[in-house]
């Protein structure tokens, strides 16, 4: 059953379909498993086994031997309303990422909302002003999809001067991905009857900073959604209990948590967050408005920095890739800082709009490497590297930084942030 | 934009198309969302929009209007380590299911297991007996996917003779469904090399009741995986931490958590977990064994019981559906207690041995109904009645019910179980 290992780029990087099918890999000396102990030790049961263990409880918890799995959180001059905190996303697997580690963005902290008195208002350009309680809402039809939210300033900090230091959550946390469950737009909208020269949507969060957002009716008619439910359960406060406008794809800012009023316009409203904040700055002095779309991007997430590595030998390499354009083609990693490139295997289900893991094998034989992704959705387009990022916006650019990243890993495994 | 509605069964069951492309749905006096204040009421802030909300945190977690959303817990003969806690599946949607809501099954308890003392044995029958630990482990390659896990005691409350009171959860909440990551199986046994007449795998728990079952080796050479990571973290201490064999679409209970060994052998082992119990007393007096497969299933999450309905008008029939045969094709809801049936929508992506979310609308006008969904999968499986699977499989049955659940709905919105 073993398999000849196939090399498929420079510096260790090995066939994506070296274990789809099962076999042995085995290098040199022999396999990853090290034949420690005879048999007869599964006899000899540790101290969990010779006593019951913790009883039936109503609500589960994560293991106390993974409690230092947290957010790194970031508050915004002196307060800790305003500011971010990032997902660790060396640390997740698979696509999905669990409520309680979703990445957050607040601009005057979180509301605590009681259901029984918010309510969602729907006016402007409609023949019918409507107002609903959440009860209401919840009777209307309701969709689920798998899908990203990133937060249109996630990875900013790579595009300072000198590459910061920190774990790959603190550098590209703002990003996650749930499922999501409410009410598709377009039905409250038609029942409310738009008028003829409706064009916009003006979204208000009721929190303290009352933040707003206009919205395209284009995309308000077309997959936005009333998010009630993520990940199955209600929606956390910290993501917008009880209603959240969800806006797939688009930068995370525009899916206006805590969602209080949709007031339907012919122009965008220019709000603060749309004029001094979550612009473009571009080299000739002027600024990109309304860049809603997050572009293909991809990042590894182990190894990474913070993750040492261990022994010499196989390891796997493992990322996610996401695109607002739908879904991701291909992910193709290098090991030895983009002189070559191999493709990586994609997780199935790859869905529009959502993550998308990516693996690749990897003999790690010591040299110093410098490991990337980079990701091609089907629309054609593809990550640009760091260079090609500032060089069409500008060194200005502080959102939509969805570049390359490139990790260099030393001899002894220490993984470090490097621009190439 | 307005729509006819089209009823497609008895009873006020709505054309599952209705809501796709948008378009608004009316009831004779007027729509679902009721005109209860004027557009400028979005001017009177709530209490909450007045000042600076909750701070960051490192670790979310759901609002306190939430906090009575829990599993209800069954302990067995006076403890509370051995027992079972269940799902509320009524209180959620979508299809993934919270790690704090999966429902538990627990022989002894939940082991405290310290990661670093963890190992995996692979013995038996094979080449090289093999010892991980879990450092070893999280280097090996990992798939991901999105299915099911059922107790074959699921749904055991409906075998008595009188419908039980109760929840949808506290009756059917032994199902969840998660995104579980880890190792394929059979490349661990292909680095073990198996031996000839190797045609069984014992798998053993690390908990007081050493829980261990026989896994025909058929199947873990073929989609069983060692579960390291449950819905993008870490498995809680509940479903098996740090490591769980996962058997997608068999009983649970074969699913053995905390697993710390895999013996290879030539017959099944005959345990207590598939001799004394976890077996199907057939009408003959002679008990089935092995019966892995958990069978074609549905059921209706909303409305249901304790979930009292209000006013007239439009609601969402909404529930789940799995197969360990593959995917779900098609659900059939009835309105009219099986008379009539109308073809659900199910939502994308549907998965092979994942729950599939269905829904369909219904203009409830107050008369007595009953509503139920019937499921069939792509291998042609169908559903069958609870009257169906007590002749085929005897009274005495406890195992396995995936039969038709129903509700019925009085007049003024309660929700109770019946048979029929």
């Amino acid at each position: 059953m073993k398999k000849n290992i196939e090399f498929v780029a420079a510096n260790g990087l090995l066939d994506r379909r070296s274990f789809l099918k099962g076999g042995a890999i085995t290098f040199g000396s022999g396999s990853l498993g090290l034949l420690t102990a005879s048999p007869s030790s599964a006899t000899d049961w540790p101290n969990w086994m010779t006593k019951p263990g913790t009883g039936l409880s109503e609500y589960s918890h994560r293991s106390s031997y993974e409690s230092h799995i947290l957010r790194k959180t970031a508050p915004l001059l002196g307060t800790d309303g305003s500011g971010s905190s990032r997902t660790p996303i060396q640390y997740l697997q698979g696509t999905i990422t669990p409520n309680n580690l979703h990445f957050e963005r607040h601009h005057s902290g979180i509301p605590e909302i009681d259901p029984e008195q918010h309510k969602l208002l729907i006016h402007g350009l409609v023949k019918k002003p409507l107002i609903f309680d959440m009860e209401q809402l919840h009777r209307y039809p309701m969709i689920s999809k798998i899908q990203f939210l990133e937060c249109s300033g996630n990875s900013r900090p790579n595009l300072s001067k000198i590459p910061p230091k920190g774990s790959c959550g603190d550098i590209h946390g703002m990003i996650a991905c749930s499922e999501w469950t409410g009410i598709p737009l377009n039905i409250l909208l038609d029942e409310a009857g738009l008028e003829k020269d409706a064009k916009w949507v003006l979204a208000e969060g009721a929190d303290a900073a009352s933040l707003t957002r206009s919205v395209p009716l284009e995309k308000a008619m077309d997959d936005a959604i009333l998010a009630l439910y993520q990940n199955g359960e209600k929606i956390y406060p910290a993501n917008g209990y009880p209603i959240r406008l969800f806006l797939p794809g688009y930068e995370g800012n525009i899916s206006v948590k805590w969602l209080r009023q949709l007031k339907v316009t012919q122009k965008p409203m220019m709000t603060r967050e749309e004029t001094s904040k979550y612009t473009d700055l571009m080299p000739n002095g002027k600024s990109l408005m309304f860049t809603f779309k997050m572009g293909i991007k991809s990042v590894i997430t182990s190894p990474s920095p913070s993750l040492k590595l261990g022994p010499l030998g196989y390891y796997e390499i493992s990322g996610i890739a996401w695109s607002s354009n739908g879904k991701v083609k291909s992910v193709e990693v290098s090991a030895d800082g983009g002189s070559s490139w191999a493709e990586a295997e994609l997780s199935e289900p790859i869905l529009s709009k959502s993550l998308t893991r990516f693996r690749i094998p990897w003999k790690r034989d010591g040299s110093p490497s410098i490991i990337m992704s980079r990701a091609i959705d089907e629309n054609g387009e593809v990550q640009p590297s760091r260079n090609q990022l500032i060089s069409e916006k500008g060194s200005q650019v502080s959102y939509h930084n969805n570049s390359i990243q490139a990790w260099y890993i030393s001899s002894d495994g220490e993984v470090e942030n490097v621009y190439v």
